[in-house]
């Protein structure tokens, strides 16, 4: 905890003057002031996250916790539990999505095991950093003790950390948990005083029954465990999930680096309202890669003020839609640093 | 003309079957069910243009074609008109937006002189096929004659044969020519019947002054040459630009070797609507990359039932943002060849 408070205490809101001078920059390149956009803005960020007006990005990763979830019992979504073994062992084969589109930016995928109920080989790409097996049906009371919630986080914090020192230059959030869009609802929920319909999903593909039975069951778990939203730690540890604790702690942990961290879909972004709870200025450090198309992320997005890069009607999760962005603001970043100037390239300015 | 009317007597709608296999295949990918959204829409069009149900991007290019314009003498550019010239050779030398963002998504780009008023040096990764030395002022008369706008149109013909030859698998479209929204905009004004004010918009940076003046200047070409919007041909020899045809006829012959062409922003797809008013059916070979922020180009995707892959505010032109969605629509082919099935991952499908 101590840990904990030190490194949000370390994180400070961006500095405004690189921000300016990488405006400067991007002015001086060979286009009309501004005419590249949302690219021209994330280049500014990026550069402010760093601290570096001539930023390379030469690692990229993604970070993917798989945990499970004891509410899975009341049959809150369309797979079964063993599905969530099963992805992952799928994900260490290469197999899944978040792999292809991993491949496909030139971006490491890292697998980390935060709470799984299943004890898996030792296998490269994967980090075994157990929290528990499956969080408990919150229904019946919190889904994971406070300690388990600031473990989970610290998980986070500590791979951050191995990366940062690594020379990773951002980094991707990701998850897989067959059930996880309940808790995400649930977190959605107590931040914004909203009723649990109004935020709740189909998730993997639940029919009209279903997802009025998990928006009753999101209602349920909030009136038992009453969550205090003054108090991230206590949501994450009432409603919440070892995963959405995981990437919460990866987020504080990257924004105390000056990694800059793009936010995956919709249960990641439960995961960054954790984080920006306990911080506002994390949000700078903060790029959102894409609108989902689960119900409710609209909602996340707007409660943290973010503008997502892509608007794919994706809603698969794993951190596809990170990897997607990632190279997009690879992209802004060479924009700022690869092109030539007027100067340079001898080209005329504005008439007059 | 022959020629042309014989390509597109060859272009048919695309095989639904193809849609429906590569539907099916995705179905089985260890992923929800359309979980992906718009990648898997991309991967089955991707799919039924190829007619290829495990298709791979291997080259990609993007042909950005360079033309000046009769008009610029009125004043509708922010810029003077000797920076088409400059920006060629920018690009030539690699350091336009266009050459950085390529070379990120791992694309060649081509220049092709259609119509710059200079005579340039010939150069690796550069074409002069030109028609003019710049198109005429087409408030006083027509642009080209009905002869020219068919030679630029023959012109990107011949590059979609050769680059097909030479196994490019996707291409991207772009242009640079100061001056060049404005025949764009005349030739949205006169497929839609809106009038000029409505489509007209700030190209590279012009006031309200200027833009009140632009909007004018179109309503008057327009009234003096009175373009035939059932002849295409017609339009753009009266209102449109060398590059507009280039891209055009770049369309057309892909759309007739079964290349997916990525349109780019305003003027490229200035030249789509030429190219669809000819055959409807090309539409089906079109990915819109992402929506401009030049006004009009709204109401062009519109006209077209186009849906935009990125909409990240650019407004650059160059074959930008069909770089950027390039990638996407790589990234989607690869989800639809790469990923394991449930079956071969041994993930279990939905409950029940």
């Amino acid at each position: 905890m101590e840990n904990l408070q030190e490194r949000l205490n370390s994180i400070q809101p961006l500095n405004e003057d690189y921000m300016k001078r990488a405006k400067l920059r991007l002015d001086s390149l060979t286009k009309p002031v501004e005419s590249l956009g949302r690219l021209e803005i994330i280049a500014q960020q990026y550069a402010a996250v760093r601290e570096d007006l001539n930023p390379s990005i030469r690692r990229k990763m993604i970070v993917t916790f798989a945990g499970d979830h004891g509410v899975v019992e009341e049959g809150v979504s369309a797979y079964p539990r063993e599905v969530t073994v099963q992805m992952v062992l799928n994900m260490l084969a290469g197999g899944a999505a978040v792999n292809v589109l991993a491949r496909h930016v030139n971006a490491e995928v890292v697998i980390v095991d935060i709470g799984v109920d299943h004890d898996f080989e030792p296998a490269e790409g994967f980090i075994i950093k157990k929290v528990g097996y499956g969080t408990k049906n919150f229904t019946k009371g919190p889904a994971m003790t406070r300690a388990e919630a600031l473990q989970s986080i610290e998980v986070g914090m500590e791979l951050a950390d191995k990366y940062a020192e690594r020379g990773v230059n951002i980094i991707g959030t990701g998850e897989m948990g067959i059930g996880n869009t309940t808790p995400s609802s649930a977190i959605l929920s107590v931040f914004t005083g909203l009723k649990a319909e109004k935020v709740t999903g189909r998730g993997t593909g639940i029919d009209d029954e279903g997802l009025q039975r998990k928006a009753s069951i999101i209602e349920k778990a909030i009136s038992v465990n009453r969550p205090d939203p003054e108090d991230p730690v206590d949501v994450l540890a009432k409603v919440g999930g070892f995963e959405i604790g995981g990437i919460a702690g990866l987020i504080i942990g990257c924004a105390s680096r000056r990694i800059p961290v793009v936010v995956d879909g919709f249960i990641s972004t439960a995961g960054a309202l954790i984080a920006v709870a306990m911080n506002p200025a994390i949000n700078e450090y903060l790029f959102c890669s894409h609108l989902s198309s689960e119900a409710g992320h609209k909602q996340m997005l707007e409660t943290l003020g973010q503008e997502p890069i892509l608007d794919l009607n994706m809603r698969l999760g794993e951190g596809t839609g990170a990897a997607i962005a990632m190279s997009v603001i690879e992209a802004a970043v060479k924009v700022m640093t690869e092109m030539a100037t007027f100067e340079s390239a001898g080209v005329d300015g504005k008439s007059k």
